[in-house]
Parts: structure tokens; C-alpha cells; sequence
């Protein structure tokens, strides 16, 4: 029996700033849930800053597809409660996530795909676990950073890491797992009070504000043996540096290469060394490695609640609260994971 | 009892061309082998490029050091047979390798290091593998070949792989081994001579040369689906030619980057590719896969003996023309691998 339920759908497209003016919450009637389906009360629901790129009529090539005008967001984790189910493997009361946030309810199919390679909608453990922690450091962004770690053989412990942009959502949690894993940690960050941050709450043995010292420079000061893996978030004069600085049978985990996005890009014209070193460049993606997802729930998820791994939150409350949350979140007002809480 | 035996050694350093006349043999007294010692009767002896930058009063730095003047060269690979043991593990008749070369007869520690990585003294298997080579395709140059393959994942066969540099000492063992072992191979070379004999011969699906078509646009043509494997011996634009043209989970062996080596080094621009792509760049050196040498020598001496890969050598007879050796080879009247028999 169809029931009604609010969701916020796009009526325009915004030319400059996003605003609430290019949304509004409607009501729409939920149906029962078909075979194989299941019906969810959505809890929490992500703001995440891509969703802009795909606010306009075309969304970049290679990119999620924009969303239609009138419609509802798809494409977007959310977490919620099954409360009806027609589904194997899915009962009433367990928690979810899938890909149709921004609304208070969705029907959902079992085998439904999530966006950023998280696989497809399933059972997430909430005993002692926040659910909202799945939106953020136990999705895409902690996949990423735990598998970064994983493809640079470097979730052992016991050597000397660089992570550069290691107050950024990715590198923080880097960070703050290579100090948990018993790695020398050497961060870098584009401001004082970052690297204040690193040093006095993350514990690393060294940090350094780039904007204010050249890495190569940073790290005869701060590893003056050298490094051993180098987490890469920025590419250009950082990977070079890292490339001078690692020692034989160093590991490079390639993460993004900020440096390259605007103005011309340089390559490492040092990239000789590898041979020399025996180092090993490895570019990867978090999505490719859903075989470690369960691993770093687990891992990253006791360290979490454990509190030797922190995250930052900005949760607005209620469905009518997410375009502001957009807003917010674009302007650099939130700090950490944007949520809103249904 | 002491015996007499010649030897070749280095009376002056050369300024230019380098020449018999910077050499004279000489005869010495051998001793007998002491405890742990075996006395070998030299067979073939190497002629190496490198030999030439250790003809200086000093080397380059991070190179072998130079060889003094009024004694013999040491560290040059050779073939001999044990005609007296002290040592355990060797018996009169074992071929062995080690590394005192350019002279007729040696004493040598049992466990001597060889140059170029390739292990201590040890009995090379010569039932049906001619010995000299040990010198050539089953020494460092055939290590590098095969352990390049092996840290690109490339020794499973079935895929498509670019080689540069196809007709050199390591690039043709690459080009070869690669169509033996199933894959689709493209190579690339400097002449129109080394293509067609890469393509006649080696049975390369494809072959460009690099002077006459850019490695991009040749791979448009001869890889239209792109590679999956990358074993660069060139570096600069074929490197950046490879990232473009890298399949998603690719793999490059980084051997050597010639085009660096004179003139400004270039980076790969497209480095960021390999995050997109999830690309592997491994840098590698033979002599740091020792683990691998056993395998390479019991499967590439196979594919040897049936000619499945072939490989050139030019020899020269008796210990008096090692110098004219060298002589010709550093003046390019030499193919392949260069030895003198002794």
C-alpha cells in the first residue's frame, strides 16, 4: 500500500552558487516494495561535494551522469532502516545503505549498485558502530586510505611514511592510521594550523607547512634517512621529492595528483630513480579494492570507537536542511564529513 | 706448487679511443688454492661496456672503482673450469663462474662475490647450455629480462606487451621471451633494419621505428585497444606514450630510461593516469632478483637451446685479443654479446 514520503528534488540548475532556491522538498508516494526489494526508513543521508558537478545540464564527461530536473537525487549513500523487506537476506529493523538519499524513504532493489564502488546495498554492522561513520571514514573515503596503504605494502607498521595533504579527508585518516600501525609519520599540509593539528593531536614524528618550505627541503630535515612509503595525495614538486627521499625498495601509493588539476602538469623528471631504488609506483583507486572493505570496517571501525583514530562531523537536521547543507559544505563552512540527519 | 699463467693488464688509462696499446699480457706465478679456494682454468671471458668507465684514475662515482694500473682487472664475469679444489661443493671438472677475468687461470674464494649481482662463485649446469652463455642471455642481461617481466606480472602470457628498445641486449631477450610466452607483442627500435628483424624474425605482432613515428601514434595503429604491459628500456615520451596507452590494472617494468640519461630528463606528464587506471610502475634491477636466477636460466636456456629465442655473440680467440675485443666493440664493430675464448 503506497505511502507518502518527502524528498528533495532539483528545480534548477544554479548558474553561480548552489542555494536552497534550486531545490524543493516534495511529497511523493512510496509503493510497497516488489520482489527482491525492500523498503527503508532513511536515517542519514550524505552531502558530499561531486553532487555540485553533477547540478547542471551536463555533468563532465567520464563522470556520474547530472541529475533531471523535478526528479529526486539518485546516486547519492545514504543509510537507513529496512522496515519492509521482500528481499532475501534483508529484515525488518537492519540497517542499509544504498544509493538514494536526500528523501525519507526509498524502495530499494537488493542488488542495487552503490556509486564510488561500494558495492551494492547490504547489512551494515551497527552494533557499537555510529551508522553514519559508513557515510563517511568506513565508505569510499576510508577504502581509499586503507587501501592506499595496502597496495604499498605499508599496513605492516614500522617504517617511515610520508602522507601529503594530511589534514584532507583522505590523508587524515592516513595519518592517523600509519601512527596507529607503528609507522614513523611524516605529514605534510598547506597551513600552521594543520600541521599543529598533526603534531599536537595526531602524534606524528614530523609535519611541515608546504606553503612554506619546499618538501624536498622538509624531508632532510624531518627523515634525513630517508623515507620508505610515500602516500601521495598532491603529485608534481611533492612526488619528486618523495622520489629523491625513498629508500631502496620504497613504495609509492598514487592517490591524486592535486598539483596537476589546474596549469600545466610536470612529471617526475627524476622518475629514473625508481629504477635505481627499486621503487614501485602503484596508482590505484579505493573503488578497486572492495576485497579489502570488510577488512577495513573491521580495522579502521575498532580504531574508531577505540578513539585512536578520530573524524570530524558538521550533521544538519532534517530532510529541509540539505540544500543548506550544500551550501554550507561548498563555501567552506563545514568542516570534516557533511551529513544530515533524517 | 706455484704455475705460470698469463693475464692481461691495464698499463695506462686511455684519453680517447681506448686501444691495445693501454694493455700488455703478462705471465705470473699462481699459487695453489688455499683452504676454501679452487684454482680454475678461465674458458671465456666477458667483454663488457662498462669495462671502459673503470679504465680512469676514477670511476664514476656509485660505479665499480677503477682498475689500478700493473695488475689484472678484477670483476669481470668468466667462465673456467676447476682444476684443483680446496673448497667444498667444488670438484675437479665443475664449470664455474666468478669474477677474475681477462687472465688464463685464477684462484678464487669459494664464496667471491660476482659483479653485477649475480651471486657468489657457483657450478654452472653445462650437460647441453655452451658456457659462454652464462656470460651473455643467462647472466645479468637474461636476469633482467626475465625479472622485468616477472615484477610486471607479464610471465603469464595471453596479453598485449610493448617492449623498447627491442633490439638491444635486454630488449630483444624481452621481445622474444614475451612471443614465446603467448603475448602480443609490440616493439619498437632506431632503424628500419632492427624493425624488420623484429618483425621477420622475432614474429613481433607489431614494430615501429621510434625515429620515424611517434611511439603515441604507433601504438594508435599497431595496439588500437591499448597494452597492458610496459617494459620501458627508453623512458621520456615512450613512457608517457605507454601511460596513455595503458589498459585499466597495466603494469610498467621501469628498466631504464636512456632518454634521460643525456640532456634535460622529462617526467611523464600523465603520471596521473596511473591513479585513474590503476597503473603499476615498478623500477627494477636484475641483480636485486637473485631469487629469480635458477628460473630464468633452467626456462630461457630451454627456449634457448630450442631456439625459440635466439641471441648473438661475437668472439674473438685467445687471451691476446681481449683488448682488440673491447676496442671493436666500444667502436661498434661488434653484435650482440661480445666474449673471448680462451
Amino acid at each position: 500500500m503506497a505511502a507518502p514520503s518527502r524528498q528533495v528534488q532539483v528545480v534548477s540548475y544554479p548558474e553561480g552558487e548552489v542555494g536552497p532556491e534550486h531545490f524543493e522538498v516534495v511529497s511523493v508516494d512510496v509503493p510497497d516494495p516488489g520482489a527482491g526489494q525492500v523498503l527503508v526508513r532513511n536515517t542519514w543521508t550524505s552531502v558530499d561535494p561531486g553532487l555540485r558537478l553533477r547540478l547542471r545540464a551536463e555533468a563532465p564527461a567520464g563522470y556520474f551522469a547530472s541529475f533531471p530536473l523535478g526528479s529526486a537525487l539518485d546516486g547519492v549513500l545514504t543509510v537507513g532502516q529496512v522496515i519492509a523487506s521482500n528481499a532475501e537476506g534483508f529484515e525488518v529493523g537492519d540497517t542499509v545503505w544504498h544509493p538514494y538519499g536526500w528523501r525519507e524513504h526509498a524502495v530499494v532493489d537488493a542488488g542495487v549498485e552503490l556509486m564510488n564502488g561500494a558495492g551494492t546495498m547490504r547489512v551494515l554492522d551497527v552494533a557499537d558502530t555510529p551508522p553514519q561513520w559508513y557515510l563517511g571514514p568506513l565508505g569510499a573515503i576510508g577504502l581509499t586510505a586503507y587501501s592506499g596503504l595496502a597496495v604499498a605494502d605499508a599496513l605492516g607498521g614500522g617504517e617511515t611514511l610520508w602522507v601529503s595533504a594530511a589534514a584532507g579527508a583522505v590523508g587524515s585518516l592516513v595519518a592517523q592510521m600509519g601512527v596507529r600501525l607503528g609507522h614513523r609519520v611524516i605529514a605534510s599540509a598547506g597551513s600552521a594550523e594543520k600541521v599543529a593539528w598533526l603534531v599536537d593531536e595526531v602524534g606524528v614524528a614530523g609535519a611541515f607547512d608546504y606553503h612554506r618550505e619546499q618538501p624536498a627541503r622538509a624531508l632532510e630535515r624531518l627523515a634525513p634517512d630517508g623515507i620508505d612509503v610515500y602516500f601521495d595525495n598532491v603529485g608534481g614538486d611533492h612526488l619528486e621529492a618523495a622520489l629523491d627521499a625513498l629508500r631502496m625498495h620504497g613504495r609509492v601509493a598514487l592517490c591524486g595528483s592535486i598539483s596537476d588539476y589546474e596549469g600545466e602538469p610536470t612529471g617526475p623528471r627524476n622518475i629514473f630513480l625508481a629504477t635505481a631504488k627499486h621503487l614501485t609506483l602503484s596508482g590505484f583507486r579505493g573503488s578497486l579494492h572492495m576485497e579489502l572493505l570488510d577488512e577495513m570496517q573491521s580495522r579502521l571501525g575498532g580504531w574508531l570507537r577505540e578513539g585512536s583514530v578520530t573524524h570530524r562531523e558538521t550533521v544538519y537536521a532534517g530532510l529541509d536542511q540539505a540544500p543548506v547543507a550544500l551550501q554550507d559544505m561548498l563555501s567552506g563552512r563545514t568542516s570534516g564529513k557533511t551529513l544530515v540527519r533524517l
